[in-house]
């Protein structure tokens, strides 16, 4: 792709035009090569913003996005893999890859960092002393061969183009568009070789797409593309106008994960979407009533068993994950009037949360102690904050419950499910 | 412009916002330094051309743009200058600039180079042997001051932000968008330092607008924003459906120049646009029944004579205008069947006359025998190739004159004229 047949595939993309398939192929391999300059790429980026990507031009992308790198081979393993588009006390792939590991089938699951408000899988893991997630692609098979699961970070060697491309479209405010956010997604899920595959779409204020339509649009996008390179797959599409679990930082997510699975603490909210999602990931996979192993793994103490073996197996410390205790000094945040807790700004507490780990290590963080929906007197313990600098931020982190006189309409959690 | 603040304004224009004066004050200030990069301004280019520009953005970008470098000074001069939007066989700069100088106002044009299809003023004047048009701020004043006009290239020194922005423009496929192309226009003549500036418009399909109420548009922005620098300005939106006059190739349009101030040949619709621009630039410089001047300066040889030193005064070795002649070999083009002209294919000729001239040097090209609207019999001679070559291109000639049994409706040849 030189650069006049670039600059005419661009001026095609930006007057509403669908680039061909064997475009988007040369397209990212010249981008990869170099021989594609980040300023035409940004050009093309946000006319794709501007006029949208039609299925087969996203699906070319997330082919030639799988073709810029390696891929992982699992022979006979056959394993399963989620993800989910971040959110705030998003703690479920914590939870669901042990459970669903438990319950007989794989998880090789790839994670990333934190993004802007909300938290990542790989920075909560490595809240405990010695877990590893940079494993080789042979010590992940090999990980996933013996323990049932892995959760490991993405590979420099897989979807090096996803990664040029995603920090290109970061600078340049051409994150938003269905396509190109479908395309990252899939064509890391696609090289990490599961063979069926679980979309966890968050929607709602803390989430960063913002409509349940928005999303529904993107889950059927993940699901389609993913069926049309062979794989099964399951699309839920979640709410997030609140934060998920009881915890928020990347120690206290791990420390609610392990509670969760040793039944000694399971917040509602969070207990609905992990059942749900390793429900999905269980189906996909072939297995029927999933509800009832899941029970089983739970109430037998497998999964938690299994949580234990996977943290081992990538590092962690004996008796680290009985040790992890929230940072000091806490601070009790009360409600100064009472009423209904209308709304929970999982912006503000995702933000609150990070500069409290920022200041205060991995252990720091909000303990949410009133849901949304709650009903709370005055002098009532709202949140908790863990570790240094708390006292400054607690007025921001009270603002952000909205107490009023009249409570919310409920509203489903499991917004919709799709699946091809 | 740190890169943070740069993605934010570019994700507000991408939801389209109008961003402030002074942010885009900083951004061409960072894109000419480099702290602003490539990819982000290729974004935020796209993304002007999706969501357009408000006036007092544009205003605000054609500023930044005259302050990235120097400002022409000409103390009580008071030069006049014009631009064309760029055409075929539009040689009205060289025609119109000694003319107007010869009704006493001076004349002081930047012109540019070559673009696409089109041809630009400062290869048709050096087509002439000894021609320089790379002239110093210094010696452009000196000459003005003593022949009365000059035609110069823009210096390196004058809008250097303009330059790096329409490079990436063209790069990036984001040069249509009106607000872009009038501040990169109005900026170089700003700085250029003219009193009063006339715009001629070209609309149709050998321009780079096709539609007129596009170019309207464009012919009002241009004058606006003129006019908000203190300079009185007027547009002319002109018909650039076909070729303007009778010659195509730089030193063709040269030497047609040259027989039309002489008085030997004056294709008619040249005529009228030279004459309409020459009285656009009488008239906003305040002279009152610039016809009556144009007609004196015209029969009186007063012209031609001025066209001749304005040549001699930039390096043309005495007698190289009266010794100007097509290249050989000549190939006559002929109707292969009779008919109206009904259209002649602008830019088919404009690309055949480039490659002429790329093989056969700057008098190679095509000479158009037979307007538009004139009536043919078959064998009647529709065209002249000059130069090596022409054999091959005979056929896309021929094809670029359609013959039909009815005549093409008269149309305006100035659409609309409008002034600031």
């Amino acid at each position: 792709m030189d650069e006049p047949r670039m600059r005419r595939a661009i001026a095609r993309k930006r007057d509403g035009a669908a680039l061909a398939a064997d475009e988007w192929t040369e397209i990212v391999a010249g981008f990869v090569a170099g021989t594609v300059g980040e300023a035409q790429m940004a050009a093309l980026a946000m006319a794709c913003v501007w006029r949208g990507l039609a299925f087969e031009e996203t699906l070319a992308l997330t082919r030639a996005l799988v073709a810029s790198g390696e891929t992982l081979e699992w022979a006979a393993l056959d394993p399963v893999d989620k993800h989910s588009t971040g959110g705030v006390a998003d703690g479920v792939s914590a939870i669901v890859v042990p459970l669903v590991a438990a319950c007989g089938i794989p998880v090789a699951k790839l994670s990333g960092r934190a993004l802007g408000h909300t938290g990542g899988t790989l920075d909560k893991l490595e809240a405990l002393p010695g877990v590893r997630t940079d494993l080789a692609p042979s010590a992940f098979r090999a990980q996933v061969e013996r323990v049932g699961c892995a959760i490991a970070a993405q590979s420099e060697r897989l979807v090096p183009g996803d990664k040029k491309l995603y920090a290109l479209r970061d600078r340049t405010a051409t994150v938003p568009d269905a396509g190109l956010i479908a395309a990252s997604i899939v064509s890391k899920k696609i090289a990490g070789g599961a063979v069926a595959i679980v979309y966890d779409v968050k929607a709602g204020r803390g989430a960063f797409m913002h409509g349940a339509s928005e999303a529904i649009e993107l889950a059927r996008l993940l699901t389609a593309l993913t069926r049309a390179f062979g794989r099964p797959s399951r699309a839920l599409v979640t709410d997030m106008d609140e934060p998920l679990g009881s915890r928020i930082g990347t120690g206290l997510e791990l420390l609610e994960a392990r509670d969760f699975l040793r039944g000694t603490h399971r917040a509602a909210r969070l207990e609905v979407v992990c059942r749900a999602v390793a429900g999905a990931l269980l189906r996909s996979a072939g297995v029927e009533s999933p509800e009832e192993r899941i029970e089983r793994a739970l109430a037998s103490g497998a999964a938690y068993e299994r949580f234990e073996r996977m943290l081992a197996a990538q590092g962690a410390r004996p008796g680290a994950l009985d040790a992890l205790v929230p940072a000091t000094p806490a601070q009790r945040i009360v409600a100064e009037r009472a009423g209904f807790v209308r709304e929970i700004d999982a912006v503000a507490l995702g933000e609150c949360a990070r500069e409290l780990t920022a200041r205060g290590g991995g252990a720091a963080g909000i303990a949410v102690m009133t849901p949304a929906g709650s009903v709370v007197r005055t002098g009532d313990e709202l949140a908790i904050s863990y570790g240094p600098g708390a006292a400054s931020l607690a007025p921001r982190i009270r603002d952000a419950f909205n107490l009023n006189e009249a409570p919310a309409a409920a509203r489903p959690l499991v917004v919709a499910e799709c699946s091809a």
